[in-house]
């Protein structure tokens, strides 16, 4: 997605240690006209989907994945990182490191809220070893749900997180896939 | 507002300890047709005010703020708890004490985000002994920014968030108040 990369490469930053921060338009302060043209572009990729959820974890993937649902018309559901004395006992459940953090989160959704009969979009802000989708899959298959796509925004094509989860058959669409990126001279570098 | 309170009377559930449960078109599973009703009656209780910038708290804050943003047509910030290493040190931060999960919380927001130019909508779910929004004034104070509002789903009005708030001259606008609720027979009583 063309408006997203030249986004990124307008106001992303490059940090050591492989880090992107797009902390000023998509998770942390969240430019909102750019999420409504992320959500068109999901719809017209997904448009053959019977798309019928949008599946994400807090925090950061919530925003986009409201934006997105508005253009499915289809209700979200976040899945909870750790324990909240909110949800009832009868939870999927399964574990998820984070990149970001460098530690491990118990991440849950109610058995309420997923269902053999649901068709799911998993969205997510970024993917990069993919844990957090693996994590979503895990919850989508305990469910007996169907998992039709996964839509990222901004992929990390030299981590093997999409890689992995194409070669396991997932359809993963990411609009922008970034393959190098040099915190020296600030140069990133996206796939065609 | 009528909408919200006729769906909390349906589909919300009084439990134990104070605790109202919405998690299935509100925290954890989100009708975003509902939502997007909720940012038309913010916009029109807000119309006077001249925000551009809402102001909400990772994570049940950012689905209805991002909705309601559109409205506005402004940008969203989210406060993020604890330090996260994709964060600059350059940032606003405040304790919050929250009443789901028991805990305290850091909370910080990107100096870069907040400025003395900006006109602050907060957003939130939920209002109890407001925490929460005290933490997000705390920030905004620290940054000159104005706040024009405090925006709030559902007030928890046998607390005393929103009576404290109110007699601080805070602008506050809950959609719901509850005035009582009864976990034994989930009577629901809002304020007229």
């Amino acid at each position: 997605m063309e408006l997203l990369k030249q986004r990124i490469k307008k106001d992303g930053i490059v940090k050591a240690g492989n880090v992107l921060k797009v902390d000023s338009f998509i998770n942390h302060q969240i430019d909102i006209e750019l999420m409504n043209e992320i959500g068109k572009e999901f719809k017209r990729i997904f448009s053959d989907a019977p798309i019928n959820k949008i599946l994400t974890v807090e925090a950061s993937g919530i925003a986009a994945a409201v934006i997105v649902a508005q253009y499915f018309n289809v209700p979200v559901v976040f899945a909870k990182k750790s324990q909240s004395i909110n949800i009832d006992g009868s939870v999927y459940s399964t574990k998820i490191e984070s990149f970001t953090h460098k530690r491990v989160y118990d991440v849950i959704v109610s058995k309420k809220y997923l269902s053999p009969s649901d068709n799911i979009l998993v969205i997510d802000d970024f993917l990069a070893n993919g844990c957090a989708v693996d994590g979503l899959i895990d919850i989508i298959n305990g469910s007996g749900a169907t998992l039709c796509g996964v839509g990222i925004l901004i992929e990390k094509g030299f981590q093997d997180g999409g890689k992995r989860l194409r070669a396991r058959g997932v359809r993963v669409e990411s609009l922008a896939i970034v393959d190098a990126m040099n915190d020296e001279t600030g140069e990133i570098v996206f796939r065609h």
